[in-house]
């Protein structure tokens, strides 16, 4: 049920029965404004998805719209899965990570993480972020963070976030056209391309990283490579949940530990995704991992919903969306403590009607 | 699975895959005693209950009697309930709170806190209670308890309770006629009101809180009143697991916060209770708990007996039987930590074979 895309098992091994803690990471960049670029959420409301995927999550309860985000298509968001997972073997925590959301989530009791950070500006003019300030708070908050629970998640909600982590890894000179991957099935390449063209045009006179990033890259991209870092002198396990972005997320701390001649202990982290991604022809996350530097242990989960006949739902099977939440994550916290996809397909489709 | 009284789902949520100790609160009223007046256990041993309830709670053995309680009409207690959540998902913790037992169980292990508490009068003759202190044995107990669980649940086994809590919210002023369960589907009702009658005739003449508390009330009601005011002041989260019962120990809590002009942090605390409660036809807990002045968050659990086929369960559902020894809130406990109402179902009738 659980595959390696690299490394080997011990990683994922080691954490079976353990307590996770599951941080959400949200942010907006207002490249998501551009028309088609996402599919993450309701056209003129793309901003709202990080929002109403907290409140979903935690609460079973969308407050701040009055139905759950859902694309133009249809496809639920994956918030869907990681809730499931919670109800049938729930995390020990969830926690919110504000890095510059434009509405917060209406939640009461859940404890949020807020480090006074601005939604981005779109990548076409620049995103404008102070991103070693930005850095520098998530390492801060790596150094800082003591979960009460054995480990965590690192989830996020980001609309237009693949995009972003496409710029920001071809801008640090990352080999990675073709190898992103989209909310989408047919990938708008054009959008996609141009927004990214423009972005990169924007450093072409840039040398020093942190000043690529202010202009490419995205809030969560950098501060969770912050947290990441920050996280890796204490003896905290983190399972970053996500696909492409949460790669880049690693490209990120490569580059840095490149720049500064600096090592980590990769043994403290892995990443999980979702078969989706896995196996999505558009983008490749085996070879985005394998430019690394360091060794990473990744993984993903073999669930789909061939269990189930929701025409809603069979659309993830059709890649029509893939990953984002942590559903990857999630799942495969579920199944090392002992969910089958029967049990969390059939959960998921409750939410559906 | 889990339903809103009054407030929002928030707290029960956060409470999600949080470690719970349960504390079973035990005492013994001599009102118990007079005929007809109560379901909750064997004519002429009804304060057994307590007793049995806790040993079948801890130990899965019934000591100190040769048969489990139950009622003349063949109703098992709901401790049943309780223990069949233990075992699916067991509670960190069961800790009994002695306030004033004829019997103590016969138990190992268990941890047993013992305030030095005898069991009250009938409210017919007064009750005996000194009220006023042990209301603050209840606030000391609640400012030095540190369980080592992420919240507790207090459950409650008072045989006769819902007459003398009855009794007290009347005797508090609070016009509650007709609002409070009690253990009988046919309610005795010239029985309980003769004696409710007969104690609030004993207080014609006072005036101050407790000296009322004194003579209507039972231990469980003013202990937990205390308790739940000396553990505000403390990052502790309580679950009230009872029906109108713990509903009017939060009408003490109200009139207490009145004479007092004090505030609560109502944020810290919630009630739980069973569907069976809920939907009684002759009591009505959200009435109750929305003659309080704080703003409460209360939830019942739906789960019902109708996957069972097994007689005794049946009267459940039929009203013979509707709360106690903390079902519902156990219920709650169990199903947000994934339990279904299969497996429940389940356990329960392997007690009854």
């Amino acid at each position: 049920m659980i595959k390696n895309i690299t490394g080997s098992v011990d990683f994922i091994e080691y954490l079976r029965g353990k307590s996770a803690t599951y941080l959400l990471s949200m942010s907006n960049t207002k490249t998501a404004q551009i028309e088609g670029i996402t599919q993450a959420g309701i056209p003129g409301l793309i901003h709202l998805t990080p929002t109403l995927d907290a409140e979903f999550l935690c609460s079973g309860e969308v407050r701040s719209l009055e139905n759950i985000a859902e694309t133009p298509k249809g496809v639920p968001t994956p918030a869907l899965i990681t809730r499931a997972v919670h109800l049938l073997k729930p995390f020990k925590n969830i926690e919110l990570l504000d890095l510059g959301i434009e509405v917060k989530p209406k939640l009461n009791y859940f404890k949020t993480h807020s480090f006074d950070i601005s939604p981005s500006e779109s990548i076409t003019k620049g995103a404008d972020i102070d991103a070693f300030e930005l850095f520098q708070k998530g390492v801060e908050f790596g150094q800082n963070y003591e979960p009460t629970s054995d480990y965590v998640i690192v989830g996020e909600s980001v609309p237009s976030g693949t995009t972003t982590a496409l710029a920001t890894a071809l801008a640090l000179g990352y080999d990675v056209k073709d190898k992103f991957s989209s909310s989408f099935k047919n990938i708008p390449t054009d959008i996609k391309k141009d927004v990214v063209n423009k972005a990169l045009k924007n450093i072409e006179n840039k040398v020093e990283l942190f000043d690529k990033l202010a202009m490419v890259a995205d809030n969560m991209l950098i501060f969770n490579a912050g947290f990441i870092l920050g996280a890796n002198s204490k003896d905290l396990k983190i399972v970053l949940a996500g696909g492409t972005q949460m790669a880049c997320v690693l490209l990120i701390v490569d580059s840095i530990l490149k720049q500064m001649d600096g090592i980590i202990d990769s043994s403290k982290f892995a990443l999980c995704t979702t078969k989706w991604v896995y196996k999505d022809d558009s983008s490749d996350i085996k070879a985005l991992l394998e430019m690394i530097d360091f060794k990473v242990d990744s993984y993903f989960s073999e669930f789909d919903f061939s269990l189930s006949n929701h025409p809603a739902l069979k659309l993830y099977d059709e890649g029509e969306a893939k990953e984002g939440v942590g559903a990857g994550g999630a799942l495969v916290y579920g199944i090392i403590n002992g969910l089958d996809k029967k049990s969390i397909t059939n959960k998921i489709e409750t939410f559906l009607g």
